[in-house]
């Protein structure tokens, strides 16, 4: 009856980096998600968390390795758990393609088959992910987001959605405006059918027209990054946000492309952006 | 007639990570090599190197990715090379082994067949590799060697042959005394026969007996790496290296085990040793 099964654990920055494995209720199937603990956290104390999303093709492990945002989470002393980005199993639907199914599950409720068996992304990142870490970890109800690509999607949408359950939302090189991209109207229209205001339920560019945040809002981006002008839009959703006076910030990276360099090169100002807003 | 050839490049810490491929006339193959080069190489500054081995099963890639070091390679003026474990290719001898073959190659020049046409990584990263490097890049002639398990190794054996060309040797968890190890008993068997004469050549332990080093050098080694108590054998080399009066500063590192996790956490105090060592 383990709830949450360890599968390994390496003492990174003077606390730990753990991989657990747990059946997920609303993606029916087992799950695997990444946290790091810094030493506080260890000894007891409890600590806001950032939930860091990844992009397509990512799993749990891609924040974890490549970022270096445990530095940071350990000097502030801020919990990060790294979800996985879709359902995984033989069981599990899939596609040929990297930018649908296994990989790829941009953080919705599917309501098309063969996904919305399993491809609940939404409500267990939402509500899932959060009730088991609030339930087996020493972390306070303080909870930020940050999100790569579709991680970036992921992050702006959830915060959104749910402005009384997040503190601060950041992102870099995020799908901002998926209906008005590739990736996002593949997915869509496989995961959620052809109804396109159910599309923009999951669109952070409608969205923000619609519930204009009151929590802050940090976004960078590549300039260089290939997926930058056809995928991403970052500037609809800056251009929206700003008419409804969001408290937006948002840097164009000169000669940076999407890769974790450019996260890596930058998580040190997304750390310090989201323990600014924990009050830390 | 192009000696090296870009493969790819990203922006990190306002410098460039690059990876490059070469026709490498010691063996006799393709090699590929990454190299970070902080904002002032780029602008024409000669910078000092260190090159940083990597270990049993790595390319130039994992210490690029995993260990974090380009952050403070930025913040010093260093530059980065990531060589190769071995030589590659479909050509190229190889072994069912992870500890033998391709990705192993042990920085050694092979003198046993199959393994000696191609198996010459001493004579590539001491001589071929510097000399392309000091060709096509703004570096200096200060050199210094970091590297991680075999890479440790490498590094450390390196630096005590050739105490002229570099100016610091650092290592994480090293195959401090490999002829005490099975895997460098395997590996100097295989690619230097049963002549213990010629491993002696190759082990860190036995050299710093004979050499003793004037250079400075630093090791990291976790508590609780698995590979610990039978491959790296640190103790061993640190005695030897007391009894001579070397200049060795070395660190057991309570509950750290052998991943880039352990790497990372440390490094900012690698690429510190090595930057006091350059004056900078």
């Amino acid at each position: 009856m383990t709830e949450i099964t360890l599968l390994n654990k390496h003492k990174l920055f003077n606390g730990e980096q753990r991989r657990y494995q747990h059946y997920s209720h609303f993606n029916h199937c087992n799950m695997t998600f990444s946290i790091y603990l810094p030493s506080r956290a260890l000894q007891g104390y409890a600590l806001p968390v950032i939930y860091c999303l990844a992009g397509l093709t990512c799993t749990d492990e891609n924040f974890s390795i490549k970022s270096g945002a445990q530095r940071f989470a350990a000097e502030w002393g801020i919990v990060l758990v790294m979800p996985d980005t879709s359902p995984r199993g033989a069981e599990v639907a899939n596609a040929d393609s990297y930018s649908l199914g296994q990989g790829a599950g941009f953080y919705l409720n599917a309501t098309q088959q063969p996904w919305a068996q399993h491809y609940q992304m939404y409500d267990y990142v939402v509500t899932e992910l959060p009730e088991l870490i609030e339930k087996h970890f020493p972390v306070t109800s303080q909870r930020s987001l940050c999100g790569h690509s579709m991680g970036g999607h992921g992050a702006l949408m959830i915060a959104l959605k749910n402005p009384q359950r997040y503190l601060t939302a950041s992102a870099f090189a995020p799908i901002a405006h998926p209906m008005n991209s590739a990736w996002g109207k593949e997915a869509f229209s496989t995961y959620l059918g052809n109804n396109q205001a159910e599309w923009a339920a999951y669109d952070s560019t409608e969205l923000i027209q619609l519930y204009p945040p009151s929590l802050p809002i940090l976004i960078d981006q590549g300039s260089v990054d290939e997926f930058y002008p056809e995928q991403l839009h970052p500037q609809d959703f800056i251009v929206a946000a700003k008419s409804k006076g969001a408290n937006i910030r948002y840097h164009l990276r000169e000669h940076y492309d999407h890769s974790y360099y450019f996260v890596s090169t930058f998580i040190e100002s997304h750390i310090s952006f989201h323990a600014e807003a924990f009050g830390l």
